[in-house]
């Protein structure tokens, strides 16, 4: 970040940038899901994560592509808010002994940062579309899409069972 | 945080937990709107940002209350989360120059806000009827209800004009 200069000039640079801050994400959660794995109880939901991890993967491939068609360098750019969110998940988590009370907070701490790469992408989506890129626009939609996919299987584990065994 | 007992023990400690970061996030959003309604340019924009900040300040309201339905004091907990979305959101902005690509990147922050709400209070929608408590649930679905129809909004201003002014 420059002190006297701004760095983001553009719609082009603000959009680079961005992109820079959901690659950083991505990165942050194939980090982090592995530790939620190994502390859900729930075999589905175990399940779900695990498949999770590997599009996260994929997300990350995806990303870079997309900065190869922007004829940009990937570059990650340090990305408070999923620090953030990954770091309220492990705080609440250290909190839980009940494993099935567990179950539930980690489903949460999961849709949080589901509806984070929801939102960022839907932006970088309509950003691309702006600048007239839809061939980018394509390959963040297909992320999009896994990630509402994903959301909505975790309110279903949620729903089925997940909530009623902790309640 | 206790360093040798676990501090949440029952879906119902979970809950007033979950409760108590969203009141922080709530408060926080009250402190931040003002900001950015300074630094929108587009009327549309401005005026979508001060009506939110009429319905946020009225958010803090509901979640006192649910507490108290919930038979427990309001009680702020720290949220890495919200503070993790709101320093990047404020960092973008400083970097950005140009009045149309800094409404681009303001619309962009406070999706990521209304969406982080979305996540919290669909959690606490379905751990309130979990627990049996539907009077609980009506009061949170009513906030989520203008979270959703907020962030419609920053999206059709965005598409309407915002996104096309700045690219």
């Amino acid at each position: 970040m420059g002190l006297l200069s701004k760095d983001i000039e553009t719609m082009d640079d603000l959009f680079v940038h961005q992109l820079g801050d959901i690659y950083y994400a991505e990165k942050k959660i194939v980090g982090a899901l592995p530790k939620m794995i190994s502390k859900a109880t729930s075999p589905e939901l175990r399940r779900a994560f695990e498949s999770h991890l590997d599009e996260t993967r994929g997300h990350v491939r995806r990303v870079e592509q997309v900065f190869e068609m922007h004829g940009a360098k990937p570059s990650a750019v340090k990305c408070p808010a999923i620090d953030g969110i990954i770091e309220e998940a492990e705080e609440v988590a250290g909190e839980v002994d009940d494993k099935n009370v567990l179950d539930a907070a980690l489903v949460a701490a999961a849709q949080a940062v589901e509806h984070y790469e929801m939102t960022r992408y839907g932006t970088l989506i309509a950003w691309a579309k702006a600048l007239g890129r839809d061939d980018c626009a394509e390959v963040l939609d297909a992320t999009l899409a896994e990630e509402k996919a994903a959301d909505s299987k975790l309110t279903q584990i949620a729903e089925r069972g997940v909530n009623q065994a902790a309640a």
